[in-house]
């Protein structure tokens, strides 16, 4: 059956984003420094082989662990869930061919008949739960693997819902004092996890644990 | 000249405690769960080697880089910085020889005499603020370190001073849900750090940050 997980980057004080990086401060990076935040806490990313073919950077880039992990993460992505802050914020910053080439199934209270974008991926808008989510992604993803895409809110929900099998996070060391916090509202109902990798690189410390 | 370091374990949802976990609670540990999720933070800790000598827990013990990491920094500490909370907490759980054996400066508004234990440790209570125990601490240490005992707010007060050189934190796969952050209130007058060493282990994920 197909695994449930979450790949995601984290500051060291624990943000999956800084504060700021909203959807009215798009067009203003320098407002509480955003911009230069998410880049720094996106750093490792940035100058990978496989991250800039997919985004169609141009050839070239480093190999090596990170980057095949990368490349792993991303082939293995049978559909992706999200909730409908991060999809509103994606409907307007994604290019016109969305970086998810899967079915996204978005968590939202919006009525609304799915969205075929360019390149293979297609938004279904969900109105009846996460668990709803869930079974509609395992029929899509077939063999392959769900990715709880964000935000914060919905990995949580997945998270204490008892959900997710795997949780992937790339620790960054910056520090930024705000933000939208990945690990709040955690409930005792959350499974217990064990480390399984670390790979250790200067810009992020990546870091893959699985149900124990 | 001494370097600042903070050496703390840390749950993967960024506690350093358990909700619970708290002087009121100190008899009732199954108050909260809050025992077990300590022992679980700190599992890494307890079957090495050092752990155990300098605890006279007995002989024997796990050996190897963790613990060797452990003996390092215990080793190199020639004063010790903590919070009131911190320590009125171990002043009713630590043994007559409290596990120090260094001056250990407390901030505190209470006047109070210096208190000497068994075993090398004297606290000594600040009332002037946080430059003025690191100053006392300096002189302590001599060409040793200065270790931010703790607790949360008092390592985010010298964070956001810029005192702290050194970030050691044991990442264990655990969740609280709850407790004490380390890392909140962090200000943008936090220099940077870079990740210095990672020691990877099924217990726990040794991360040690250095100023950039």
């Amino acid at each position: 059956m197909s695994k449930v997980f979450v790949n995601i980057g984290l500051s060291l004080d624990g943000y999956m984003a800084p504060e700021g990086m909203a959807l009215e401060h798009w067009d203003d990076p320098d407002y509480k420094n955003w911009a230069a935040k998410w880049g720094a806490l996106m750093s490792w990313i940035h100058d990978l082989e496989y991250f800039r073919a997919n985004l169609k950077l141009g050839p070239g880039g480093e190999t090596g662990p990170v980057n095949d992990q990368l490349k792993h993460t991303t082939e293995r992505i049978g559909a992706n869930i999200m909730g409908k802050r991060m999809f509103d914020a994606g409907e307007r910053g994604w290019p016109e061919e969305a970086p998810f080439h899967t079915a996204v199934y978005v968590l939202t209270h919006e009525k609304r008949e799915p969205w075929v974008r360019p390149g293979g991926t297609t938004f279904f808008f969900v109105n009846d739960g996460l668990e709803s989510a869930l079974a509609q992604a395992r029929v899509a993803a077939g063999d392959r693997d769900i990715r709880i895409a964000g935000g914060a809110d919905v990995v949580q929900q997945y998270l204490n819902a008892g959900f997710v099998d795997e949780l992937e996070i790339a620790l960054a060391p910056v520090l930024f004092g705000g933000g939208r916090r990945l690990f709040e509202n955690v409930a005792d109902t959350v499974p217990a996890f064990r480390i399984e990798r670390v790979l250790d690189t200067p810009q992020a410390t990546h870091l893959r644990y699985v149900r124990a």
